[in-house]
């Protein structure tokens, strides 16, 4: 079998060890020149493979390749470009097939979340019928830390680790000024369905600071949750509250939605942060500060978790691996083996299994009272947020990452209208 | 000379460094028991003083007291209670003297902004003509750097380090996704009046980052603001914006002051953030995303500056050897001996030249359009955050932060009405 060319491609919002992985596919694949002659990367996720607009990885050096494993975001770019169903998006899989032969692309290698595990699934399955083969191999990545089979997605253990210390942080600081001044803290964090990165902040009970936490998968009870945050405050002196982008009311309305408006009358300028902040204020009459994160967190590649990157590495790696060994349509994925010592291994799903289910937290990781996360959450938790894996600084205190070189290759085709 | 006892209190808002000050005057002053018996810390800041309420500093262990370098917040508590005029509040700055007293109290180490280096100088004013001569010092601190004659000061350096960094991952993270989706990023940084830490951001620039900053120093004009935005767009495909909080408009009103009223009709939640994402979004039509760092700038150790700690311990360890030394109503300085390679010596201020001063950003470190930093300005910010001082990790993956017993001195006098 001669050598073939591999297609890489980002999908969906990107995190700090997205690059990791990329780094994992093309280090591992650079190892195999008989049967991996080049990986091509989409620019901009699978846009670029629709639009025929290919990066040249060879042109990049070992050494920039090296440091996309310290680099957050998505060093080829990324895209949120969902590909329906086979008949629904049947030009688009052509199209994805048509490219990857005039190309000479064997491997398929898609980094992303659950709508790139099914992109990559239909791909598989179609690259067949039409006579082109193409091994389809998902690689997991999503900061919402949704896939099901794995025991974890990367990203979400550095998005964990920033957002836990960071409220352990803000918390001191309220702490120290809640004797005359502000005894609330509330940070927004993300989180639309799943209530994975509020989960985190309720580690810092470990750490003896008083935290409500405001996750999608409970209806919000304001006078329940009221309740609360004043029996902290007059126990603790203070108190911090970590509200899921995501939460919402018993009637589905988002707390962000107050129909609030500006002096034109536009509506609603966005945060559940400062609802919740003010929702405080005119009940309890605390005085507050509140901070919502947004993309903060899910770059702070400065703060990542070891384990996270060295998994995103290892999943990366895993799938040229498995592709060469012949699999196809499936997943690498993280498989637990012992949570204190953290032990795992890395293990395969089939993407059939993977594509359209979503993982939401057991109820049994979420206090009875809805407001924080049980002991089965911690011992899940730690596990991911384990070790510092810091990038290298240059000397005026910058951290170095890599911006890549993205050399196109030329193109064989015409052009297609997205 | 028989041994007198310190007392030390942190004021104001907090920083990621301020305890390491503490630690410089607390392991400082254990190094001469001839001359100071014991530092006695107030609780919640100056207040702790006027209501005698005193923390035992010697009851905390050396590795507890160590620890306070490496730890942000304030470990004793910090208020923002200012003693005005010695007319004004003359009874509360004679109580103050009377708990010296009472105390034995020599040495009082004041660490915190203007508004402490004021007191601290009247202190000592005073004191010497109630007949109870107190050595005051001040050691500076402040995130905001407004402070006269020091280059610089504590707290302000990790600031900006967080804030460049965060800026830099944002920017990677927002360029990834520019191509279909986000094509802006807005971050709101402290500052209401000096623009210091939004300066920070435009460091970025040096790593390809098109950057608008808002700095509250410039009045706001919307049409030349978005004509610029535009414009990096355009050409950058995407665009970063730091807000200061302090932003304004030509008429004084904050940018965060946007007639925002909820369906209550309660006025504003706050943010300037959201009010600049939703002026591009309406004019320019582009995709946002916005964060408020908030308390998570000021408190973010896991990132500090090496030299900032450095620092910032260096000169709680120089109040206490000055007033050994006899020095009276001074402030330690950081004098900048060379910016490439970094050289900084301890000077000293005296308090009647600090007390009342505001040092604004220079003009010159401003661009000329309003958007941006000079290179004097860059050349001044970067060995401010040069060097990493990462504190220790438990085997879970947090920060290993103090919390410090606080034992209380007995009382000696009458209760004091605040």
């Amino acid at each position: 079998m001669s050598a073939k060319n591999a297609f890489y491609a980002q999908s969906g919002g990107v995190t700090a060890v997205i690059n990791a992985s990329a780094c994992g596919v093309i280090e591992t694949a650079r190892k195999h020149p008989d049967k991996i002659a080049n990986v091509y990367a989409g620019r901009n996720g699978i846009i670029g493979a629709l639009t025929e607009d290919l990066i040249d990885t060879s042109q990049e050096s070992s050494a920039d390749i090296a440091a996309l494993r310290h680099t957050p975001s998505g060093g080829f770019g990324s895209c949120r470009f969902k590909l329906k169903g086979l008949e629904e998006s049947k030009r688009e899989y052509e199209r994805l097939i048509e490219v990857f032969k005039a190309h000479n692309i064997g491997y398929f290698f898609y980094n992303g979340g659950g709508d790139s595990a099914d992109t990559c699934y239909k791909v598989s399955q179609l690259s067949e019928k039409m006579g082109f083969p193409v091994q389809a191999i998902h690689v997991p990545k999503t900061v919402d830390n949704d896939l099901p089979i794995t025991d974890n997605c990367p990203g979400f253990g550095s998005v964990a680790k920033y957002i836990a210390v960071s409220t352990l942080e803000a918390s001191f600081d309220v702490r120290s000024m809640a004797a005359t001044s502000t005894k609330i803290f509330v940070l927004e964090v993300m989180g639309r369905h799943a209530g994975w990165i509020a989960a985190a902040c309720g580690l810092v009970e470990d750490n003896k600071i008083p935290v409500v936490v405001l996750f999608p998968e409970v209806e919000f009870d304001q006078e329940k949750f009221l309740a609360q945050v004043d029996e902290k405050v007059k126990e603790h002196g203070f108190c911090t509250i970590v509200v899921s982008e995501g939460t919402h009311w018993p009637d589905g309305r988002f707390l962000a939605e107050q129909g609030t408006r500006d002096s034109f009358g536009h509506a609603q300028l966005g945060g559940a942060a400062p609802v919740v902040a003010n929702m405080i204020k005119e009940a309890l009459g605390y005085k507050f500060h509140w901070a919502v994160a947004d993309y903060l967190q899910r770059a702070a590649r400065h703060l990542s978790s070891a384990s996270d990157v060295e998994q995103a590495y290892a999943l990366g790696k895993a799938a040229v691996e498995m592709a060469l060994e012949g699999h196809n349509s499936i997943m690498p994925t993280v498989v637990r083996k012992s949570s204190a010592p953290y032990e795992w291994e890395i293990g395969r799903a089939p993407l059939s299994e993977v594509a359209n289910v979503e993982k939401m937290m057991p109820m049994e990781f979420i206090t009875e009272d809805g407001f924080g996360i049980t002991s089965a959450c911690k011992e899940y938790l730690y596990p991911l947020i384990q070790g510092e894996a810091y990038p290298p600084y240059n000397k005026n205190g910058m951290p170095e990452y890599v911006t890549l070189k993205g050399a196109s290759v030329p193109r064989k085709l015409d052009s297609f209208e997205l």
